[in-house]
């Protein structure tokens, strides 16, 4: 039922745009009451976006599961992955969201507020895996913001794109971005011998980003 | 006028609470007519943030304004700083109003969607600035999510200590840590000389973000 609800109230809003479509045109279509309507969607927003609550409780628990010994800032990566995927899963229903969230302002609103919450969830986890850090809170708050931000670019693009592109390869390659610049670095290489060394040289006025590409391209990490 | 419908607006939404007071008791206490009300602020949640639309186009104009020399992710920091020195003009005001918000869910949305377009006009800037760039615009999306997060970390220890504290050591403090984490480094050192090379040596396995912190030190921007 909860599916149908979806179905139709996107069917209408397609049809009529969101504004014009009441939550009894969604019913009647459906053909269930308004009370089921409301059973399961608190309002007519949260019909746009009915995966986002089991996606928040899903990173709530891969987060609560890490083991001790997990980077934090890996596993706050991977936890922001679960959003992409669940984007992934479906992405004619998403592109056509994308959409319609563009040309809404309360769902855009709607969802600045869902994007807040994804951020919450990973700040919460870094600031108690850096507690007793020096300024572990701030290091917390700007790392959950920097894995949100580069997931977002990498979803955007790929909605843009009609969810065409490698939705998965994308957000990885955002996310890796990230990860860089906040220590926990890619993926553990293979077989890359201990000893091999690499010589920058660089002029002292340079500015810090410029020497850090060129770095990153001498490491093959660019 | 302005100001003074600011002032009754405060003291019946502390009087009341936000949602109990209607415009009409704000121009009767005012007193002046709705249209008053109507010409500086679109709606009621507006006067509770009556300086960010200045604010915002004081930071659009000062990124308009940046000298395409200068280093961008400093401009983004130093652009963020007037969100701050907005705040600290009025410490009572702000403080007063972090609480109503704290308390009104439809004042956190407002201040969500505020938020994001502090953000925007961030990320729009560098966007530009690192146009051609691998990744430009990645870059600028998560180094303009990191500016707010440091900044509005900042912010919110400040208000949280009823004003008391330093508002400005505390946001340089936090973007202090932004700047690190992206390149820009602390404020240039003067007598640098311009051929002056620095010479990096560094294992390949190394964590990117150990070399970083080598290159730092041996930039003498740690």
């Amino acid at each position: 039922m909860r599916d149908a609800l979806v179905a139709a109230a996107f069917r209408l809003f397609l049809e009529r745009g969101f504004e014009r479509t009441t939550v009894d045109d969604i019913v009647a279509l459906a053909g269930v009451g308004r009370r089921s309507f409301f059973r399961y969607f608190p309002s007519k927003e949260d019909v746009v976006f009915p995966d986002h609550e089991r996606c928040l409780a899903d990173m709530t628990a891969f987060l609560a599961a890490a083991p001790s010994e997990s980077d934090p800032v890996r596993r706050v990566c991977d936890a922001a992955r679960l959003v992409m995927l669940m984007y992934a899963e479906n992405p004619a229903f998403s592109v056509q969201r994308y959409r319609l969230t563009r040309q809404v302002p309360g769902l855009r609103q709607y969802e600045l507020s869902v994007v807040w919450r994804y951020e919450q969830a990973l700040a919460g986890y870094l600031r108690v895996r850096f507690a007793g850090l020096p300024d572990g809170i701030l290091r917390a708050d700007v790392i959950a913001a920097a894995v949100v931000a580069a997931h977002n670019n990498a979803l955007r693009s790929w909605l843009r794109s009609d969810g065409k592109g490698d939705a998965e390869a994308a957000v990885d390659h955002a996310l890796g971005h990230v990860r860089e610049s906040f220590g926990a670095g890619p993926e553990p290489a293979v077989a890359r011998g201990p000893e091999d060394v690499v010589v920058i040289v660089s002029r002292r006025g340079a500015p810090l980003w410029r020497v850090v590409q060129e770095l990153e391209s001498a490491l093959g990490r660019a």
